[in-house]
């Protein structure tokens, strides 16, 4: 068993981790970090526990500790992030360079040259510039980031289709209020409503599944040619984003072959991978959020809508934004390292 | 004061037309029609009214008649309809060649060659293609029609930026459950969750834009030839389509520069005509279509979120559906037919 | 293993069966039955599936058959009927006199007298009524009822609370659109709203609790004495009943007492009745629908905020209403039947 | 004119007073209040305006200033307050002895002795209580309150029962998330969900009812005698409190007698009192939150499903929280103010 620790574990993605790592069978709970007001406490009164199945007995009296190197205990090998990206920018790198490895959904850093940002059943290969990233910081440990919860539902599916050959992709999310934390969208905003903007999303999108879709030649990441344009709307969802994607290829491209791609894009051999990665629907109303979010266990993402277009094709896809989409990707990234010898 | 009869008087979007036309300066309510079922009633005993106003005390006791020429007074000059679009293929024909105007909201025969779709601040013109009807038809009334509600929520965004010369335009559509009807959407389908299909409306934005950016030259409406491919999605909210619109244009063009053409997009001089169609916004969280949705009386289309795009740019747009988007819309054609002479 | 069929197997309630009975380790689904309009079908074809799991492989190319004694093999021993009220009013006693024993989820019967009503956790003793049902009628089969899913919320805990000499109870209930069935409540009606009635539920809470909390002396049950006042109001929650219930009684009683007889009530030793039946929270802003509806498999009662009154004690009660409230509780009684010799 | 002032106008409460008092006839808004932090900024830079109509022109530029008697200007005759409850105990006092009358909406001090709780419809000649409070603390100014959102709701329906001997009152409430201010409730904590305690709520729903329904001798206010119990449940709606009640009355009383009541019961002759203030409905499914709560303006409060029980009567009632509960509460008693001389 590997000792691990949750850094921001009592926050809505800390929460996730604990449910998804408290059973896991090769990790070990060993330490829990939080914001100094809640170090010294145990961790069933730091966290107000929000999660619809109890809090796992076998965490509520560890003593939560600061988030911070000299906290943490020297035999933790591996520690999963879901820090505030303002945090993260401040303290993960101190934590790779005092030895840990550092599995990390926060948004910091995650467009870094040497930080590989990672969807273990996309680009597992880029999980070696951890080399170069050792190589130019020094550092014992090492820091890699899972992306953003919009970003990675829609990498997998793009991901089966480059065999056509991406060139412009158009991407419009209905986003589930949960991405934004526990208290980061409000009752009166969301209501028989809906938000056409979430600050930096956007952004996110289009950086960073470039960088999942790059080419990595041993020494350094190449971003992928498409040109990206997205446009993120919050609903009144609790769990699971719904897209709807454009995707103009350079070779033509039909309905059924993409569906039939993604039907067979293989897996990864992890714990947490589904069986199959990407469902497609024949039923165009599908998928939706509240039957589909949960399927491989919320890990796998599905698909379905396939239209024809001038260009290319449009489609929809989906994933439970809060595990496939941060808290499973972070644990995914982790056995990744495991697999791979890095922990 | 013009005599008005609405067809389908008990359904959802005749309960709306009913709230605008009621206290209407220029049209006097002098008969209403529902399935044979409610004839013979009162239309309070017909209709459940479900409003968020009480049902006004003028109407309540009009004996409602069935959707019929033969049961239609003969002195009514101006008929709303808001029929089921099978219904509407049987019966508009059949009134239009008695002689009726018709201003319908129902979807069939929307791209006949020979019928105006028209939205007034848009394509007023088209209205003539009335003079064709009558010839080819040899009717003495006459078929105009509104496009669907989510079609007329972008096409006046859209027409304030044809001067730059639209290529292509991508949009999906964040629509409010009130587009479906009273029944149309169960709360199981919907609450915490969003449906990435509405049959038939993706082929009614495409087809219905092209046909109202179109140009009429007397004779025939030639279809704008830009590209349009859409995506639509039901959401749970009550009132109030929300876009995300892509546009592909000729001419390069800016943010501030779309926003400026829509500011200063006119308005037509008509009763129910807001004093300003288009209103844009700085702040890119809106409109939203709880805050949004009633400017304008329910008849304006707001805007926001502009963005540059390699070809073009990205921006969002909403309107009131059941206003500006269906009964509001055959209102509004009902005052033009009546400036133009038709009535 | 005992063979069993599903009556009414392609709607809300019948779905919810297939997902518990189809992983059962003592029912075999043999056959499935729906309305003539489905007969002949594959349960894939004429079931619309909207579970949020997927639907079972193995039941998915059964032929459903109608919903009549001639259809059903003679060698299925056990029914679960979730057919509408009429319908089981019509076919339930045929075949319970065909030699069937049905566990009828159904709201036609439950008063009758020699129909037993069961909570098995609350009134096994019940069953019994089943001896004289046999005696009056001269039926080989059976036919025992559960409780409407707003009542069997509320009385294990009134059950719990017995012992202080129960008088009267006032019940307001917040209950989840699925209990009226998928269609059943449209999302018009219901969101950014609430509706405070629901036909006939008022009238089975006060009457049904008075049954199931009734003497059975081997020959007939004598109603309890108290007094039981409903309103009943319908929210825009998908699962879960809330309710909140003032209790008054005979003898004094302190919320710690109700709390603690709550949580030392005994569950049953069947195989779906969960470990502890009643779970209590010191938080009074618990249970919540949808953080607590799933303890136990969803087969749990949740309590909390609990008060003095001057009368007696007030507090909060939930459950699954599809679980516990319908398809569970059938189920439930199944196993009863089975582990009494009724099958 | 009267000049007067908003404490606290940056607020969910403070956007409606602005939206209540800028179109009044008899008030001229002259200064507007806030926190520190807003001092010194535009009101349109310092309030995040999310009310669904735009911000009204005349207020956008005004300079907002702290919450102190110092930085009120002395012109302005009367204040109307809607002040977090601490910063209301601190400030309001202070105020009133400077010489202001106040209109609180806040709850600090409404069970004081010598504070009117008025609703004017209710107990207008409670308003009188202003000479004790002048007497005893020697005050310049005057401190007057409307109650909680839920007891303004309750509480005329009650006072039209009252003439049957009001003895006990059990009251079960659906609120709306607006009740806890623009952020008080996350969407994460309310959709699909409902939370059954209000902290604080329950009890004010008890006294502050016994005190509106007192009777004022002109030197004291006696409660009224009858025992009321109270549970508060928040749902997931925008605006509108619904509340299923139980009355037990001395004297026997019908359902048609208290609708009749009800109906019968007068208005006041203010402003913005509604020509009736008590609105029944012989339909049990209404009143309900979205169809009903903007009668009157909002200012009426609606009622139905009536009842007969063992001692009485059972019913609903519904009022919009932030216009009749809340901004609208305190507009009205600044009406009254004026009218009976205090201004």
């Amino acid at each position: 068993m590997v000792r691990i620790g949750i850094l921001g574990a009592t926050g809505a993605v800390g929460q996730r981790l604990i449910q998804l790592l408290e059973p896991h069978s090769e990790f070990d709970i060993a330490t829990l970090t939080a914001s100094p007001a809640s170090a010294g406490r145990t961790y069933a009164d730091a966290a107000k526990w929000r999660a619809d199945s109890p809090i796992p007995e076998s965490v509520t009296d560890i003593e939560v500790v600061e988030t911070d190197p000299e906290a943490i205990p020297n035999d933790v090998d591996l520690l999963f992030s879901s820090l505030p990206s303002d945090v993260g920018a401040a303290v993960e790198p101190a934590l790779a360079e005092a030895g840990y490895v550092v599995s990390s959904n926060s948004s910091n850093a995650r467009m870094d040259d040497d930080v590989p940002l990672v969807i273990p059943e996309v680009n597992p290969d880029h999980v070696n510039v951890l080399e170069v990233q050792r190589d130019e910081r020094g550092w014992d440990g090492a820091l890699l980031k899972n992306p953003n919860c919009s970003t990675i539902t829609m990498v997998p599916t793009l991901a089966a289709l480059d065999e056509w050959g991406l060139e412009a992709v158009c991407v419009s999310t209905l986003q589930a209020v949960s991405g934004a934390g526990y208290s980061g969208v409000t009752s009166m905003e969301i209501i028989d409503n809906a938000i056409p903007h979430i600050g930096g999303e956007e952004a996110k999108m289009e950086r960073e599944s470039r960088k999942l879709l790059g080419d990595f030649d041993g020494a350094e990441i190449t971003l992928h040619g498409m040109d990206v344009a997205a446009s993120c709307n919050r609903i009144p969802t609790i769990d699971g984003h719904l897209e709807n994607v454009w995707a103009d290829t350079r070779d033509p491209i039909t309905p059924e072959g993409a569906a039939e791609a993604m039907d067979e894009y293989p897996s990864a051999a992890l714990r947490s991978s589904p069986d199959q990665l990407l469902h497609t629907f024949n039923d165009p109303e599908r998928p939706q959020p509240r039957l589909d979010r949960n399927r491989g266990n919320g890990m796998a993402v599905c698909a379905g809508g396939f239209r024809d277009t001038s260009d290319g094709i449009q489609y929809n896809c989906l994933s439970h934004n809060t595990i496939r989409g941060a808290a499973g990707a972070s644990v995914l990234n982790g056995e990744l390292l495991l697999e791979e010898g890095w922990v």
